[in-house]
């Protein structure tokens, strides 16, 4: 990973958010910059330097990890430290940013409470999402990581298809498919497994549970592997015995959707447009109403980042996104289908990194 | 779990706080107060009502979760859809609270500028942990939980005692663990789990690497399951093959700074106190460098609550909390020994929900 060129980055970014130095408290954005996968950090970043601190714990791990900052262990409070250094460093004039949305009123309260009451007000600055929006944009070794998760994805995907019969309850399911990922080398799963089997596929977020896998109905499989800490994600809908015509029907309207909606995806397109690309589908089916939420969403070192694919999203795609589209369809009591693929954003259009296939398969 | 009784608990707190509502945003803070446990939510408490908003894909889940307040659907925003109801409930006089621990900077700028200006400045004021601490104390149906998962966590121990052999990769281990934890009934693990064997237990976070287990050499499991929302922390360090002279010292000086921990714990003892049991004995035995971190901290619907059990606290413990004891001893490059049991608060002492022994045991 390159973190240094990130650094360098981030300090373009700065400039244009009018700061001349910024505290990094939100650990995937450490990472990000540093490659630093302690759970206590505070990272300093001015002009000229990059300084990392945390605890004791993190020493041999931060002195092997940390290349892009120089590493400061400090008994307590990290964040608070990496403020204070930003301080002692503050030329005149300097302004040090943080990021709005990763700190809390009462951690700013509390660093502000700590700093020279003359540099108190003009020193911490909000500023908007000054890493997430760099991370957004996936450089080459990310995409590189982020095709083998959706690959070892796929693999996961091939052998419950092996392993799936009526009778399981969708927990041993989830149970296998996640010994599995740790085997094949996933350090986690990116969020709580989704085995939703029956009329629970109705439920768009239906976690595992003790129930056990119809011999006829539909199971939905939503899940994702984390692998060098980037996360992959996933969801087929699969078919235990024969599907009945209405079944059939919605799924290959989910289908069409969703293939909708990956054709429409290129640089300079808006997000909300890969919306209406699969809402429109569904619109002209009768099936707005069952379709609940967004198209898609950005993935990466955190399952959930932006852009938010969704309705009358103005954001445009950039080169070098990695975002899921995965419209559904939910009808309450009866049973519900959803597609997900991860989609890398190109310049002429999208790279599918999903590679399950998409035709509903009949268990 | 009796959620209207936790509704009432917290007006009361709300009225020793000096807020007449309060917005509850962060999730297991909502799960706590109204068993919701959907990814999206806003809870609005005031003297009389209760509402939790939430978005569309919850509707059937909220109206099954939740009877302790009104379920509302909004289509996006449920947060600041729960700061709008609370401004239109507003009484002369009245100020919502809301928890700046648990609130960033840029979501109270957004709440403040949808706000009518006249309630923009009176109605939202920071208050201090109003639900955590409600939270730390642990009722009747929680400690039922919490003793069934430390008892998992136990079962999965001595699953592991029979499974662990030299060769296999510690992820091999940590695969086994929670996949077995899976099937036994755990949503999930409580945190990455740490298989750390020789020269790796010396690190305190050593989360299970493709490292393979040696003949002989210490080895330490520190894991976590997660029960009805609710987790488990145990950690045991074993030894493949023999123990060196060396090992077992410092084993036994660990054990022993455990077990002085956890006589210390009752309820109106300093958490500093329960501290200094462990850091005590290690000081005596010359090996208070080597351990570097707090003696415990809270546990329950999060894995790390208050209150911290750290040199020189002085939180009084109370009956009711569940905490950790796990002091430690980090040898760099050579190895390492932990030993943790969850011990609930009682006002004579202190109850060990952990079951597993403590003795050194070789395999």
């Amino acid at each position: 990973m390159n973190h240094a060129k990130r650094i360098a980055l981030l300090r373009r970014r700065m400039a244009s958010l009018g700061v001349s130095a910024l505290v990094v408290t939100h650990l995937p954005d450490v990472r990000y910059l540093c490659g630093f996968t302690g759970s206590s950090a505070g990272l300093a970043v001015t002009r000229r330097a990059a300084r990392l601190f945390t605890d004791g714990r993190y020493s041999a791990q931060a002195a092997e990890e940390v290349k892009s900052a120089k590493v400061e262990i400090v008994p307590s409070g990290p964040t608070l430290a990496a403020v204070q250094w930003l301080a002692a460093q503050a030329q005149a004039g300097g302004t040090a940013g943080f990021d709005g949305a990763q700190t809390s009123v009462a951690e700013l309260a509390r660093w502000k409470a700590e700093l020279p009451a003359g540099l108190r007000r003009k020193l911490l600055t909000p500023v908007k999402s000054p890493v997430e929006q760099l991370r957004w944009l996936k450089d080459e070794d990310e995409l590189g990581i982020m095709a083998e998760a959706a690959k070892l994805g796929d693999s996961l995907f091939a052998h419950l298809l092996g392993f799936i019969r009526p009778g399981l309850t969708e927990v041993a399911v989830a149970a296998e498919l996640e010994y599995q990922a740790r085997l094949r080398g996933a350090e986690g799963m990116s969020f709580e497994t989704i085995v939703a089997s029956g009329p629970r596929s109705a439920l768009p977020h239906g976690r595992a549970s003790p129930a056990r896998l119809p011999r006829r109905g539909l199971l939905t499989l939503d899940f994702g592997v984390i692998l060098k800490g980037y996360c992959s994600d996933m969801t087929r809908t699969v078919c235990l015995g024969k599907p009945t015509a209405s079944e059939r029907q919605v799924y290959e309207t989910v289908l069409e959707a969703q293939q909708a909606a990956v054709a429409a995806v290129a640089a300079g397109v808006e997000c909300g447009e890969v919306d209406e690309a699969a809402r429109g589908v569904l619109r002209e089916a009768g099936m707005a109403e069952a379709f609940s939420h967004s198209t898609g969403h950005g993935v990466g070192l955190e399952i959930h980042e932006g852009p938010r694919i969704g309705a009358e999203q103005k954001e445009k795609l950039a080169p070098g996104m990695v975002i899921t589209i995965e419209p559904g369809v939910y009808l309450a009591g009866q049973f519900g289908v959803r597609i997900e693929d991860m989609v890398v954003v190109m310049r002429g259009g999208g790279r599918v990194l999903t590679g399950s296939p998409k035709a509903l398969i009949e268990l």
